[in-house]
């Protein structure tokens, strides 16, 4: 992508509405603006992180064996009726009158309407497990809404529903998605802790949230140390095999937020040199709960001895839309934004220093060609601008990659890598630049982890 | 994928309530459930076939130079009341209050809302022209919707919208939105026509439909013949050239739908043996229509005399969520749906004659493992069902190739291949078939085009 013919209105003053860095990177980067409150477009290079980070969360989830498929944003009141939480979810459902004045509601979550599918097609056991999922946009009206995407009315949201013949197959479907949960966050480059967590308003018995740490995050959270330096499941992982032995590896370790912490055991169970409390974010939360929808909507199949059986079921979500300021606030500095080369909106840009002067002009241009044709997702700084200014843009962005041309090195038939992390910078000859960056970057992309 | 593992629930009857084949067949072919009037869930299948269809929108759009963002699906009215359409869109607007009792809408089209992005960031001329679309579910509160997803409430669409310092480079950037959907629609395998236009409520004084014929199309089309034969605009269009050579070439021959239709001037236009009476379905609108909303919304930049220019705008939609049927209705016979390669839910299914018989299996997982290490998009039917069962699945769900592999073919190391659409068989080594299906599929491909 050529930056100038490229929408990327990036900002010079830090926004005041914006409270943490996240939300405030984001909107000098020009990666979102807001519309409403708690609602954004996502401008181009915020939608091709948050698109990139999709991709990873459905490739684990197609891994897990989990299935595809996408409800509508808008639900009928009536299939909240049945299972009670009409009335209960109280003001943060968006409820909704259509012109025959029939109550319509924009989803918050799919518990009713995903079982209604279920209970439309599914007969036999023989069907089960069954996971299917979505990734679809939702409507939580909080009073409140704040920190930018992180906490926003309209977020986006892949949520997965597990249907199993009894207990003890939903909880080997559960940790079939905390397997997969573990994998796609470090995929994203994150470090993220299962947590032991409340049931809330989904209900249900077994439950726990992951988190990611990050400084600025937004709870405490109190884990043994030996937690941030796991083994995440390779991704030759068989989830049709037994992945019990992992589940109780991670969950062996203590870790709780600051909600459900109980001080005396954490300091019980962990030796003081190995006791972090640190700052965290939620990023995603599973949930097992049986037949607390299946129940009074009457999903069943019928079982191997001809009798009708209820189907136990979870549901597993996370959100892409609040895991891009998530990995922002874990991975930031003083010029802007470091993203993983995994999520980021590109992998490298190429740095012309003197757009007009022709060495310079068509040095880039070959290396912006060469490195598109061997498939590096890069953007080529051709617009006609100081080099302070590009490198600032660069970096507030955070393509971890720059590769810098000018008329200097060009007489020596030089250029320039800027590593965005360590800034780090290496001198090499032009003519290997392409293979360097290759050689950088295919190893860090989200398909190769 | 393995269709034991799939989500994949066809149905035996036709669903009364489906009027067109479209609608039938979708239903058949487990791609749909309706949830509410006009609103439905996308079951795998057919998400696969939406998703590939998006992906060739997205490709078009891209090589004409046009830029992706995302904007939020529910509004905030206050836009609208500066635009003027927040009274004058009629019961269609899907109307919300949220909990402050704020008027919000869910966005039937985002004129408005693009327009505020775009004054709220542009200011010179320098940095026209510009194409900002997204692809993002609407609503409009039709009194009656029907025919499936052809007409639903709740739909997919992907809305450009051009910004251009003059009616004279808004008229060429109408051109390349022009050629883009032709390609698009060519890729999908469909015939398509743009044909003169009225305006509509959006307004404007320049207007294209793209009509795709279809003997059981919604409406009358006049035209002629020679459009069908056009040769569409190749990959390797210069979208910075002058496109008004193909706009003349395809609207100098007289097209129009039977609202727009003039007769005498169609009998008198075109020779008698040329005069092309059909059936067609619109699938995608263009717009020119100048400052008709950065007029009262104050979108301007700075010219290059310095003074402030109100920008010349058009908007360009395509519905991929109307495209699935419309491709259904252009392509099916009596055993099912006939996917064009390019947007096929799967291009080849490896049909197991008798799941169980070991010689089977083998062969059959060996062919897919293969299949899918080539690239292939393959389902394989591991399913222990009947073979009529299978082979109606298959054709009723479309799939281009079938490749068949049954314990008597195999005594003789041979498989069969059924081509979907022609019928034709052809009987091969089966160490062969994987070879054979890449050269059949390989150049029917959505990006071969």
């Amino acid at each position: 992508m050529r930056l100038s013919r490229y929408f990327l209105p990036v900002l010079k003053e830090t926004p005041k509405e914006a409270e943490i860095i996240s939300h405030q990177l984001m909107l000098r980067a020009g990666m979102v603006r807001q519309q409403a409150a708690g609602s954004y477009s996502w401008l181009p290079l915020g939608l091709k992180v948050l698109n990139k980070i999709v991709r990873i969360i459905e490739e684990e989830q197609n891994r897990s064996g989990a299935i595809q498929l996408l409800m509508p944003t808008l639900q009928s009141a009536d299939l909240w009726r049945e299972s009670g939480r009409y009335d209960a979810y109280g003001k943060e459902m968006l409820r909704i009158k259509d012109r025959h004045e029939r109550d319509m509601l924009y989803g918050p979550t799919n518990e009713e309407m995903i079982t209604d599918i279920f209970r439309g097609f599914v007969r036999s056991y023989k069907d089960l497990p069954l996971n299917l999922y979505h990734v679809q946009w939702k409507f939580r009206d909080e009073v409140r809404p704040r920190f930018g995407t992180m906490r926003s009315r309209e977020f986006l949201m892949k949520d997965a529903y597990s249907f199993d013949l009894d207990e003890a197959s939903a909880v080997k479907a559960y940790y079939r998605m905390f397997v997969a949960y573990l994998r796609t966050f470090h995929r994203m480059g994150l470090t993220a802790i299962p947590m032991r967590a409340d049931t809330g308003p989904i209900g249900g018995n077994l439950s726990h949230e992951f988190i990611i740490l990050a400084e600025t995050g937004e709870s405490a959270v109190f884990c043994h140390a030996d937690l941030l330096d796991k083994p995440i499941p390779a991704i030759d992982t068989d989830f049709c095999g037994d992945l019990e032995p992992i589940f109780q590896d991670w969950t062996s370790l203590y870790a709780a937020t600051e909600e459900m912490v109980d001080m005396p055991a954490f300091e019980a169970d962990v030796p003081e040199h190995k006791r972090l409390s640190a700052r965290g974010i939620e990023v995603g939360h599973i949930f097992y709960f049986g037949t607390k929808y299946s129940e009074p909507m009457k999903a069943t199949v019928t079982g191997p001895d001809g009798k009708d059986v209820t189907v136990h079921m979870g549901s597993y979500g996370i959100g892409p839309s609040r895991l891009v300021p998530a990995v922002i606030e874990a991975s930031h500095d003083e010029a802007g934004i470091v993203w993983p080369v995994s999520v980021a909106p590109f992998e490298a840009v190429v740095i012309n220093l003197k757009v007009g002067d022709s060495a310079s002009d068509s040095a880039c241009e070959e290396l912006y060609a060469r490195l598109e044709s061997e498939g590096i997702d890069v953007a080529y700084d051709d617009r006609d601008q100081g080099a302070g200014g590009k490198f600032a843009t660069a970096d507030l962005i955070g393509i971890p990659y720059q590769l810098i041309v000018g008329p200097r090195g060009l007489k020596e038939g030089m250029a320039e890598i800027k590593h965005r992390k360590s800034g780090e910078r290496e001198t090499l000859p032009i003519g290997d630049a392409v293979n360097r960056l290759k050689t950088l970057i295919i190893p860090q992309r989200r398909d190769a982890v």
